[in-house]
Protein backbone atom coordinates (compact mmCIF):
# COMPACT_ATOMS: atom_id res chain seq x y z
CA UNK A 1 0.00 0.00 0.00
CA UNK A 2 1.33 3.31 -0.88
CA UNK A 3 0.09 7.27 -0.01
CA UNK A 4 0.37 9.33 -3.15
CA UNK A 5 0.49 12.64 -1.92
CA UNK A 6 -0.19 15.08 -4.94
CA UNK A 7 0.20 18.98 -5.41
CA UNK A 8 -1.88 20.62 -8.16
CA UNK A 9 -2.67 23.91 -9.19
CA UNK A 10 -6.25 25.11 -8.32
CA UNK A 11 -7.70 25.11 -11.83
CA UNK A 12 -6.58 21.08 -12.16
CA UNK A 13 -7.88 19.41 -9.75
CA UNK A 14 -11.47 19.20 -10.81
CA UNK A 15 -10.50 16.73 -13.98
CA UNK A 16 -7.65 15.43 -12.07
CA UNK A 17 -9.99 14.55 -9.65
CA UNK A 18 -12.07 13.29 -11.75
CA UNK A 19 -10.37 10.88 -13.87
CA UNK A 20 -8.62 9.86 -11.18
CA UNK A 21 -12.43 8.49 -9.28
CA UNK A 22 -13.61 7.12 -12.73
CA UNK A 23 -10.63 4.92 -12.38
CA UNK A 24 -11.67 3.81 -9.32
CA UNK A 25 -8.90 5.73 -6.94
CA UNK A 26 -10.33 7.12 -3.39
CA UNK A 27 -9.05 10.63 -3.43
CA UNK A 28 -9.43 13.03 0.08
CA UNK A 29 -9.04 16.28 -1.43
CA UNK A 30 -7.07 19.04 1.08
CA UNK A 31 -7.21 23.13 0.41
CA UNK A 32 -3.81 24.54 0.52
CA UNK A 33 -1.67 27.58 -0.41
CA UNK A 34 1.64 27.28 -1.92
CA UNK A 35 4.33 29.42 -0.20
CA UNK A 36 6.00 31.34 -2.61
CA UNK A 37 3.11 33.11 -4.73
CA UNK A 38 0.43 32.21 -2.02
CA UNK A 39 -1.69 30.81 -4.63
CA UNK A 40 -4.42 28.24 -4.07
CA UNK A 41 -3.35 25.00 -4.97
CA UNK A 42 -4.71 21.59 -3.63
CA UNK A 43 -3.34 18.79 -1.86
CA UNK A 44 -4.66 15.36 -3.11
CA UNK A 45 -4.44 12.23 -0.83
CA UNK A 46 -4.36 8.96 -2.57
CA UNK A 47 -3.88 5.86 -0.88
CA UNK A 48 -3.56 3.16 -3.80
CA UNK A 49 -1.82 -0.33 -4.22
CA UNK A 50 2.03 -0.15 -5.43
CA UNK A 51 0.71 -1.80 -8.62
CA UNK A 52 -1.25 1.37 -9.67
CA UNK A 53 0.89 4.46 -8.77
CA UNK A 54 2.08 4.43 -12.45
CA UNK A 55 -1.53 4.35 -13.69
CA UNK A 56 -2.46 7.32 -11.01
CA UNK A 57 0.45 8.82 -12.06
CA UNK A 58 -0.61 9.27 -15.59
CA UNK A 59 -3.88 10.39 -14.82
CA UNK A 60 -2.31 13.55 -13.32
CA UNK A 61 0.21 14.01 -15.97
CA UNK A 62 -2.37 13.93 -18.37
CA UNK A 63 -5.13 15.93 -16.44
CA UNK A 64 -2.80 18.92 -15.77
CA UNK A 65 -2.32 22.03 -18.27
CA UNK A 66 0.72 23.56 -18.79
CA UNK A 67 2.67 25.36 -16.05
CA UNK A 68 1.85 29.61 -16.67
CA UNK A 69 5.71 30.00 -16.24
CA UNK A 70 8.23 27.92 -17.62
CA UNK A 71 10.11 27.36 -13.90
CA UNK A 72 6.73 26.48 -12.68
CA UNK A 73 6.13 22.68 -12.08
CA UNK A 74 2.25 20.72 -12.94
CA UNK A 75 2.34 18.85 -10.00
CA UNK A 76 4.78 17.40 -7.50
CA UNK A 77 3.79 14.07 -6.35
CA UNK A 78 5.17 12.73 -2.96
CA UNK A 79 4.36 8.97 -2.97
CA UNK A 80 4.99 7.25 0.91
CA UNK A 81 5.27 3.89 2.14
CA UNK A 82 2.00 2.92 3.92
CA UNK A 83 3.19 0.73 7.12
CA UNK A 84 -0.40 -0.37 8.12
CA UNK A 85 -3.92 0.46 6.05
CA UNK A 86 -7.35 0.29 7.34
CA UNK A 87 -10.95 0.57 6.25
CA UNK A 88 -12.60 0.73 9.38
CA UNK B 1 7.45 6.79 15.88
CA UNK B 2 4.42 6.43 13.27
CA UNK B 3 2.43 9.18 11.85
CA UNK B 4 -1.38 8.36 11.85
CA UNK B 5 -3.41 9.73 9.34
CA UNK B 6 -7.17 8.94 9.66
CA UNK B 7 -9.92 10.42 7.05
CA UNK B 8 -13.58 10.54 8.94
CA UNK B 9 -16.71 11.51 7.88
CA UNK B 10 -17.11 14.80 10.01
CA UNK B 11 -20.07 14.26 11.79
CA UNK B 12 -17.66 11.53 13.51
CA UNK B 13 -14.65 13.78 14.31
CA UNK B 14 -15.92 15.50 17.44
CA UNK B 15 -15.81 12.21 19.26
CA UNK B 16 -12.85 10.67 17.67
CA UNK B 17 -10.76 13.94 18.23
CA UNK B 18 -12.17 13.82 22.24
CA UNK B 19 -11.81 10.64 22.70
CA UNK B 20 -8.29 10.94 21.28
CA UNK B 21 -7.17 13.55 23.60
CA UNK B 22 -8.67 12.21 26.51
CA UNK B 23 -6.22 9.48 26.11
CA UNK B 24 -3.16 12.12 25.40
CA UNK B 25 -3.09 11.56 21.87
CA UNK B 26 -1.72 14.90 20.08
CA UNK B 27 -4.37 15.70 17.01
CA UNK B 28 -3.94 17.83 14.43
CA UNK B 29 -7.65 18.17 12.16
CA UNK B 30 -7.40 19.33 8.41
CA UNK B 31 -10.87 20.27 7.12
CA UNK B 32 -11.25 18.04 3.92
CA UNK B 33 -13.70 16.61 0.62
CA UNK B 34 -13.97 13.42 -0.52
CA UNK B 35 -13.56 13.17 -3.92
CA UNK B 36 -16.46 11.10 -4.89
CA UNK B 37 -19.48 12.56 -3.58
CA UNK B 38 -18.06 15.45 -2.41
CA UNK B 39 -18.29 15.27 1.08
CA UNK B 40 -16.87 17.25 3.91
CA UNK B 41 -14.48 14.97 5.87
CA UNK B 42 -11.84 15.46 7.85
CA UNK B 43 -8.12 14.34 8.01
CA UNK B 44 -6.82 13.83 11.29
CA UNK B 45 -2.45 13.93 11.96
CA UNK B 46 -1.97 11.84 14.85
CA UNK B 47 1.97 11.52 15.75
CA UNK B 48 2.40 8.63 18.64
CA UNK B 49 4.51 5.85 19.32
CA UNK B 50 4.58 2.66 17.39
CA UNK B 51 3.25 0.98 20.99
CA UNK B 52 -0.17 3.00 20.95
CA UNK B 53 -1.45 2.61 17.41
CA UNK B 54 -3.35 -0.28 18.24
CA UNK B 55 -4.83 2.23 20.92
CA UNK B 56 -5.33 4.83 18.28
CA UNK B 57 -7.20 2.39 15.56
CA UNK B 58 -9.63 1.14 18.53
CA UNK B 59 -10.57 4.53 19.38
CA UNK B 60 -11.53 5.57 15.92
CA UNK B 61 -13.52 2.32 15.50
CA UNK B 62 -15.21 2.64 18.42
CA UNK B 63 -16.13 6.86 17.61
CA UNK B 64 -17.33 6.14 14.26
CA UNK B 65 -20.79 5.49 13.23
CA UNK B 66 -21.71 2.92 11.19
CA UNK B 67 -22.01 4.00 7.26
CA UNK B 68 -24.63 5.71 5.95
CA UNK B 69 -24.25 3.52 2.94
CA UNK B 70 -23.06 -0.41 2.94
CA UNK B 71 -19.99 0.49 0.37
CA UNK B 72 -18.66 3.02 2.65
CA UNK B 73 -16.07 2.98 5.00
CA UNK B 74 -16.39 4.62 8.09
CA UNK B 75 -12.90 6.13 8.28
CA UNK B 76 -9.83 5.03 6.16
CA UNK B 77 -6.35 5.07 8.60
CA UNK B 78 -2.54 5.32 7.28
CA UNK B 79 0.15 4.24 9.32
CA UNK B 80 3.52 6.13 8.30
CA UNK B 81 6.62 5.07 9.31
CA UNK B 82 8.12 8.48 10.20
CA UNK B 83 12.25 8.99 9.89
CA UNK B 84 12.63 11.81 12.45
CA UNK B 85 10.66 13.51 15.33
CA UNK B 86 11.43 17.06 16.50
CA UNK B 87 9.40 19.11 18.85
CA UNK B 88 10.39 22.14 19.00
CA UNK C 1 14.01 12.77 -0.95
CA UNK C 2 11.97 13.53 2.42
CA UNK C 3 8.59 14.79 3.33
CA UNK C 4 8.87 16.80 6.42
CA UNK C 5 5.14 17.59 7.97
CA UNK C 6 5.77 20.69 10.39
CA UNK C 7 2.98 21.79 12.41
CA UNK C 8 3.17 25.33 13.24
CA UNK C 9 1.04 27.88 15.36
CA UNK C 10 -0.56 30.20 13.20
CA UNK C 11 1.17 33.29 14.57
CA UNK C 12 4.63 31.65 13.43
CA UNK C 13 4.25 30.42 10.06
CA UNK C 14 4.63 33.50 8.23
CA UNK C 15 8.50 34.33 9.42
CA UNK C 16 9.15 30.31 9.01
CA UNK C 17 7.58 30.12 5.63
CA UNK C 18 9.44 33.74 4.49
CA UNK C 19 12.58 32.29 5.36
CA UNK C 20 12.04 28.83 3.56
CA UNK C 21 11.19 30.22 0.76
CA UNK C 22 13.86 32.40 0.80
CA UNK C 23 16.40 29.72 1.39
CA UNK C 24 14.90 27.79 -1.63
CA UNK C 25 12.39 25.32 -0.09
CA UNK C 26 9.23 24.53 -1.55
CA UNK C 27 6.26 25.12 1.03
CA UNK C 28 2.72 24.01 0.84
CA UNK C 29 0.69 25.25 3.53
CA UNK C 30 -2.50 23.83 4.55
CA UNK C 31 -4.70 25.66 7.48
CA UNK C 32 -5.14 22.96 10.45
CA UNK C 33 -6.62 23.07 13.97
CA UNK C 34 -5.02 21.61 17.18
CA UNK C 35 -7.42 18.87 18.59
CA UNK C 36 -6.89 20.22 22.14
CA UNK C 37 -7.95 24.38 22.40
CA UNK C 38 -8.87 23.93 18.85
CA UNK C 39 -6.60 27.02 18.02
CA UNK C 40 -5.70 27.31 14.50
CA UNK C 41 -2.90 26.14 13.58
CA UNK C 42 -0.74 25.27 10.39
CA UNK C 43 0.40 22.26 8.92
CA UNK C 44 3.58 22.81 6.01
CA UNK C 45 4.50 20.49 3.55
CA UNK C 46 8.05 20.48 2.47
CA UNK C 47 9.54 18.66 0.41
CA UNK C 48 13.39 18.35 0.49
CA UNK C 49 16.70 16.18 0.05
CA UNK C 50 18.31 14.56 3.06
CA UNK C 51 20.88 16.77 3.45
CA UNK C 52 19.01 19.78 3.30
CA UNK C 53 16.78 18.78 6.44
CA UNK C 54 18.68 19.86 9.18
CA UNK C 55 18.64 23.19 7.52
CA UNK C 56 15.21 23.60 7.04
CA UNK C 57 14.63 22.19 10.78
CA UNK C 58 16.95 24.89 11.76
CA UNK C 59 15.05 27.69 10.07
CA UNK C 60 11.56 26.66 11.79
CA UNK C 61 13.66 26.25 15.60
CA UNK C 62 14.83 30.28 14.65
CA UNK C 63 11.71 31.45 13.34
CA UNK C 64 9.28 30.21 16.47
CA UNK C 65 8.08 32.71 19.08
CA UNK C 66 8.66 31.06 22.69
CA UNK C 67 5.48 28.97 23.76
CA UNK C 68 2.37 30.40 25.46
CA UNK C 69 2.46 27.91 28.29
CA UNK C 70 5.71 25.91 29.11
CA UNK C 71 4.23 22.71 28.21
CA UNK C 72 3.32 23.90 24.76
CA UNK C 73 5.60 22.90 21.96
CA UNK C 74 6.69 25.89 19.61
CA UNK C 75 6.30 23.29 15.91
CA UNK C 76 5.98 19.56 15.98
CA UNK C 77 8.12 18.02 12.84
CA UNK C 78 7.88 14.35 11.53
CA UNK C 79 10.16 14.04 9.19
CA UNK C 80 9.32 10.81 6.32
CA UNK C 81 10.87 8.92 4.10
CA UNK C 82 9.57 9.34 0.08
CA UNK C 83 9.40 6.49 -1.94
CA UNK C 84 9.23 8.07 -5.16
CA UNK C 85 9.11 11.74 -5.79
CA UNK C 86 7.78 13.61 -9.11
CA UNK C 87 7.78 17.38 -10.41
CA UNK C 88 5.38 16.78 -13.71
Amino acid sequence: MKLMIAILRKKDCEPVIQALVKDDFRVTRVASTGGFLRQGNVTLLIGTDEDKIESALKIVRTNVEDPDRPEQARATVFVLNVAQFEQL
